[in-house]
C-alpha cells in the first residue's frame, strides 16, 4: 500500500505513529505530496482524495482511504499488535469519543488558528482566512488542553488505561500547537507528564 | 441505558435512526434535555458530557458516551442486525471516511451556517456568532451535496452498496439543511433519489 503525505505535518504524523505502533512502517511506500506547491489541490490528487488533504492511503487495488481516523482504523484492523481503536463495543466507543474530542477540540482547533489567524502556509495557499474565527478556535484548543489535563488526573492515557488512537491524535495536536505557537501552559502538569511519556514511546522516539 | 437528547434535533436523530435500524429503540430510556433553556450548558449536564451537547448515552454503570459516531459504534456493536459501521477493516475504514465527510462537510457545515449566519437558537444561546464563517460553511455544505450526488452515481448508498452510518449522517445533514433553509438543488438527482429511498426505510418512515 501507498500513503501520500508530507513527513512532519500533523495529520500525516498520526498515521505514521499508528503504523510504528503496529510495527508496520515497512509495509508502506510513502509518496511525498508537494503541499506547499499546491499539489493536493490538483485534479489528479483530488481524484484520489476529494478532501484535497494529506494523508491519503492507496490500496493495491486502487481503493483510496482518507481521513486520519479512517486510515488508522484500517491499519489497526489489518496489522497485528495491541489495538489502537478498541476491542469491545464499549472500548471502541470510548476511544472514538476521546479521539473526536482531541481532533475537533485540539488538533483541528489549532489548525483553524494556524490557517486563519496566522500567515499559515502563505498567501498562495491561504485563499480564505477569517482571523476572528481562528482566534476563537485558539481559545477552543486551550480549553481542550485544560480538559485533557483533567482527564489525565484519573487516567494513564486519554481514553483510559491503554495507549490508543486518541493519544496519537492529542499528541499530534500538541505538536501542531508548538508549531503554531499556541502555548501549552506548564500548570497543566498531567498533560505535560503524559506528553513526555508518549514522546518516549519507540513509535515516536524511534 | 439512557439517552439524553432532544427529539427532532439533527444529531439525536442519527442515534434514534441507528437504534431503529438495530431494532433496539425499546432498549433505551430517552431523557429530554431542555436545550432551549440552556440545560446542556449546566454543570450537571457537563458532568455527563463536557461537550455540552446532545445526544449523550449513559450506561447502567454510569459511563457516558457522547459524540454521535461513538454512540452509533457502541449501539452497532452491542445489538444484533446488519452492521452500520462495517465488518472488515476495509469496510470500517470506508464507512468511517464517508461518515466523516458527511459529518464535517454537510451536517456540521449546515450547523455552522445555522448557528453563525442565522438567528440560530436565539440570542440567549448563540453567544458567539461569526456570520462570515457561517456563510462560508454554507458553501461547504453545498459543495458536499454536489460531491455526494457524484458518489451516488456509482453507489446505491453513501459508502458503497449497503446502508450504513454514513447514510444516517448524510440524511440527518439534509434534514438540518431543510430546517436551516439551505436549498438542496433539484438538479442533484442522485442525491434526491437516494434521500427518498432512505426516507422510506422503516427506521425513518416508522
Amino acid at each position: 500500500m501507498k500513503i501520500y503525505d508530507v513527513e512532519g505535518f500533523p495529520n500525516p504524523a498520526r498515521v505514521r505513529i499508528a503504523l510504528a505502533e503496529k510495527g508496520a512502517v515497512d509495509q508502506v511506500e510513502f509518496v511525498p505530496v508537494d503541499v506547499m506547491g499546491g499539489e493536493h489541490r490538483s485534479d489528479a490528487f483530488k481524484a484520489r482524495n476529494p478532501d484535497a488533504a494529506v494523508p491519503c492511503l492507496e490500496l493495491a487495488d486502487g481503493t483510496h482511504i482518507s481521513q486520519c481516523t479512517a486510515i488508522t482504523e484500517y491499519i489497526d484492523g489489518l496489522f497485528d499488535g495491541p489495538s489502537l481503536t478498541g476491542e469491545t463495543p464499549r472500548e471502541r466507543a470510548q476511544i472514538s469519543m476521546m479521539n473526536l474530542r482531541a481532533e475537533g477540540g485540539l488538533l483541528n482547533a489549532v489548525g483553524a488558528y494556524f490557517h486563519h489567524a496566522t500567515p499559515g502556509l502563505g498567501p498562495d495557499l491561504e485563499t480564505y482566512q477569517n482571523a476572528e474565527w481562528g482566534q476563537k478556535q485558539k481559545e477552543v484548543a486551550e480549553g481542550t488542553m485544560s480538559y485533557l489535563n483533567d482527564v489525565l488526573a484519573d487516567n494513564a492515557f486519554i481514553a483510559g488505561n491503554k495507549f490508543t488512537m486518541a493519544d496519537i491524535t492529542a499528541f499530534a495536536g500538541l505538536a501542531f500547537a508548538d508549531f503554531a505557537k499556541v502555548e501549552i501552559p506548564a500548570t497543566l502538569k498531567n498533560l505535560v507528564a503524559w506528553r513526555e511519556k508518549v514522546a518516549a514511546r519507540p513509535s515516536i522516539a524511534g
